[in-house]
């Protein structure tokens, strides 16, 4: 990975790509990468979908080698959802071919006229065209993914955005081919498919054709610690034997025992109907129909922690859905149907949406009085609304927060506009102080202190106390952000988290793989580095410390069964970002 | 007014009301008072339409009084469109019959069941009753009005919300009865009806019944200071000739002469069809219909800047739209009719709409092609929707800033999430600087520097260079926060600002009426006291200097014909609050 490639959608005559030396962004993968150039190169107080605002594609450092589990793609911006900065990130196989390509980064900037069409990108080793993509607008990812294979077969990988990033709807993902050429894997949060499709691209075709895997520097030592590294992640509990059994939903039973399951837009913490689409159930009703519960996003995945959902007939649904989708579509709307979730997520996918935030907005539309509340069919009607972009449809796709302003409801579940996952702050404190403080808006994944906080991985902190969590949120944020500058998957911080020499053998696996000598403490200074770049965008963007808030009625409001409001202090919040 | 009426929707049993003395806010009124209250007693971070806000109606220090053009009523809260401070103001009756009262204010605050219905609040000598609002909702404001008008008369005031309100939409406005008991005076701007409706009030009927005009401390020299006042205003060529004449609506030959009139969602600065919804047209219009071109929105306006506008046959169809309204609804529409914008004004007025908003949305709805520029039976269509609250209307009913990110557009031109007003601020730039920092969001009458820039009253600073301009809103902002605490009509101004004889009258007619020693220094001194109360508020609330800012568009695109940018620094921008 020794260029980028720099893509003008507003040259005179139609997109112009440039290909780049890294320069000053040499040894970046990533979240580093993409957070680095968008506080560099993009103006804080740019509007998001306008001529300012890039995107920017990275693959992590360790992408596109053998290195295992190491196939996520970053995808950054000035987000349209939150107002600030963005990294999103997905599985699936384009990643790796970029990589492959020798591409540290793709950067899409310029001014596209809104009613100039959209391209196709087509990126090989004979360089980058780009087409007029008039046959497949109006198309949803599923049905552009066929016709993309028809011309190029399915070893390509592709990038893409459905009918709700060409309408610039703010909850627009950015969806990415998995092994099957399925578009499954989502850069899901923040809108990002909105800035991909007011920059006219429709998708990105990834032929790597002939290129090869990336070869390491030290071969010895990569292969030395990406074995031990396999060892650690096949030997722990989670990414072991939990996700590959059951996924990540195993977390609905466990979420409900420990009173913070959101239902009924996070009114309550335990949800009647979680055993009907628990992952145990999930998994056993993948088996005995014929489908599979383990199954990797990205080839070279050794946690598997998807799997492959049909129907009573034995017909591919959808990919797995993730515990989050589960639980947005499932128990925070009262729907304990699992083919409704499935049919949901793959309306979620087809349509390229984030499966949180359509899942918070339709229970807010719920709560509104749009559809009452278990409304499966209902569901599938509104979201169906948004890939067609009716009037109702523009309201839930552009999100939770808006949905709320549009019926005028306190009841936002939202941290800077960005939907809350599932968990439920007052009784995950640890989470909580993360949705709270990230400099991405609402986010689980930007420091899963349910980790610590119920699964007692990386030590144990009460849940329901306020004591420890921002230390423990802190900690959380800048291990991920460096994590997510890796390209692996964030689930190999159970193991390393746990395992010091799981920690210490992927190490040693990068620095096999690049010829560095990174230490725990680089690792520790490269996230903090990150996260401030990040939070100084977020403070030219207008953020303050008011911003880093749960809405109040999380603090007014107690969740049954615990009776618990959220209430980690102000000071405490304030503290986290001390470093 | 030596009262303070507090109104809890949330007690146990219904809505509970308690008279307080005046303790700390005495000798406040109007902005001052609004402010100020808001400023101690709403957290800043709360949720606008949550418990915690608080709408405040306050007459200003000289309402219910004989002063000339003194009867204006402002109504405060954290703003559900803005998320920060709020004061709107309105003309009409109520403001003078609270006064007559005794209350300098009124504070609604509690908790209010959304599911629980609506109140009917009626204020008279004996006290405060709450009734059931049943039979009422649903209604609009003119139809409300018609029912109150049965069982009250019409020697009553009316502060009421439509349809809008009881949505809880952004745009919707409080409207007060004008002396024919018409609910044509709005507090428009902020989204306060729907902090209204979110307290469950529907209509506040305020009944004066014997209560006598204010009485002044000092008869004589309240006398001989209002004596002094109206022939100054009388003398002024804007207060005496051009309102009374024109009404604002004067201004539409004014700004296409300069250059500045925003025309197709901002995107010229002159309207091809101006000459048919100008003020000299509409004059003549009424005049020749049998309407009249010359009225006040409330009793004891010496200026009579409205009027009534009837169609062909000679029917009322609404007051005389404002200059702001024929512009949001005409020109930036592209719409040329008349009696289109009158039908506009209307329904905004009888939903509970603040027109500018209004205007402005629909322009955006233009602009994201979801009708053409141009189509007024399409604007009326558009209008209804949002009457009756379907998923269209609940975006466009949503104002400029969520319309714009709902259909996927960086063309919103709105600061603090507030459309703005009939100036474009690149060809009139004092005001442009008004829009970027006022407390309010884009708000013309904040700090009306198309005086000095285009109608050279109290100066004269050239509208297309940016020298001068922050110092000019400086001061007009200033002074204007000042002015609202009055209760005196805005436009006293252009005679104030140019003849020192008639702010001296001003002076004298307040002192005359409360006994004060008011001079001009403690004037400019309460002004700016108002405004560090609420730029505190907007500081808590999470507002930097960098939401005192336009959407960079305006920086980027030439506006013809004058082919200007806003090109007012940054560093200018902040000097507005260095007092």
């Amino acid at each position: 990975m020794d260029k980028i490639l720099r893509i003008d959608v507003g040259a005179p005559g139609g997109p112009k790509a440039t290909v780049e030396a890294l320069g000053e962004y040499a040894g970046l993968g990533g979240r580093a990468m993409t957070s680095i150039v968008v506080s560099k190169e993009v103006p804080a107080d740019c509007h998001p979908l306008g001529p300012e605002n890039k995107l920017v594609i990275a693959p992590g450092i360790a992408t596109g080698s053998a290195a295992a589990s190491s196939g996520r793609l970053s995808i950054g911006c000035k987000s349209p959802l939150t107002g600030g900065i963005k990294e999103s990130n997905a599985g699936g196989q384009p990643g790796m071919y970029l990589a492959r390509l020798g591409y540290a980064a793709i950067i899409i900037e310029g001014e596209h006229d809104r009613n100039g069409g959209f391209y196709k990108v087509v990126i090989n080793e004979s360089g980058v065209t780009f087409e007029d993509a008039g046959d497949l607008v109006g198309l949803r990812n599923y049905a552009m993914a066929e016709k993309i294979k028809e011309q190029y077969g399915d070893k390509v990988g592709l990038i893409s955005i459905g009918t709700a990033g060409e309408m610039r709807m703010l909850a627009a993902s950015i969806a990415c081919t998995d092994p099957e050429f399925r578009p499954t894997r989502h850069a899901g949060r923040g809108g990002v498919g909105a800035v991909m499709g007011s920059k006219g691209i429709k998708c990105i075709v990834v032929d790597s054709g002939g290129a090869k895997m990336r070869q390491p520097v030290d071969a010895e030592a990569f292969k030395a610690g990406n074995r031990k590294f396999v060892e650690g992640l096949r030997g722990h509990a989670v990414t072991g034997e939990g996700l590959p059994a059951y996924g990540t939903n195993i977390l609905t039973n466990i979420l409900c025992e420990a009173g913070g399951y959101p239902t009924y837009n996070f009114k309550e913490g335990v949800y009647k109907g979680a055993e009907k689409i628990s992952g145990e159930t999930m998994a056993e009703t993948e088996k005995v129909r014929g489908g599979n519960p383990t199954h990797g996003c990205h080839r070279g995945c050794v946690i598997q922690c998807s799997g492959v959902f049909v129907d009573k007939d034995g017909n591919y649904v959808t990919k797995q859905p993730e515990y989050e989708t589960v639980w947005a579509h499932g128990g925070n709307c009262g729907i304990d149907d699992l083919d409704t979730i499935a049919k949901l997520d793959f309306m979620d996918d087809d349509i390229g949406l984030d499966t949180i935030e359509m899942g918070v907005t339709i229970g807010i539309a719920m709560d509104a009085g749009v559809i009452p509340f278990g409304d499966a069919e209902g569901a599938v009607k509104l979201l169906e609304e948004v890939g067609q972009g009716t009037p109702l449809g523009r309201i839930l796709g552009a999100g939770a927060g808006i949905t709320a302003k549009c019926f005028g409801l306190e009841r936002a579940p939202v941290v800077k506009n960005q939907a809350m996952p599932a968990y439920d702050p007052r009784a995950v404190k640890g989470v909580g102080v993360t949705y709270a403080t990230t400099t991405m808006g609402a986010d689980h994944t930007a420091g899963y202190a349910v980790a610590t906080n119920i699964l007692k991985v990386g030590g144990d902190v009460d849940p329901l106390s306020s004591t420890g969590q921002a230390d423990l949120s802190r900690n959380l944020q800048i291990a991920t952000a460096a994590l997510d500058a890796t390209g692996f998957c964030l689930f190999i911080a159970f193991a390393i988290l746990d395992q010091p020499e799981t920690f210490q053998a992927m190490l040693d696996t990068l620095n096999g793989l690049n010829g560095s000598n990174l230490t725990a403490d680089d690792v520790v200074e490269l996230g903090k580095t990150i996260l401030r770049a990040e939070r100084e965008f977020n403070k030219e963007a207008g953020f303050t410390n008011v911003h880093d808030r749960l809405p109040r009625y999380f603090r007014r409001e107690k969740l049954p069964p615990h009776d618990v409001v959220f209430d980690v202090t102000d000071q405490e919040l304030d503290s986290v970002f001390n470093f």
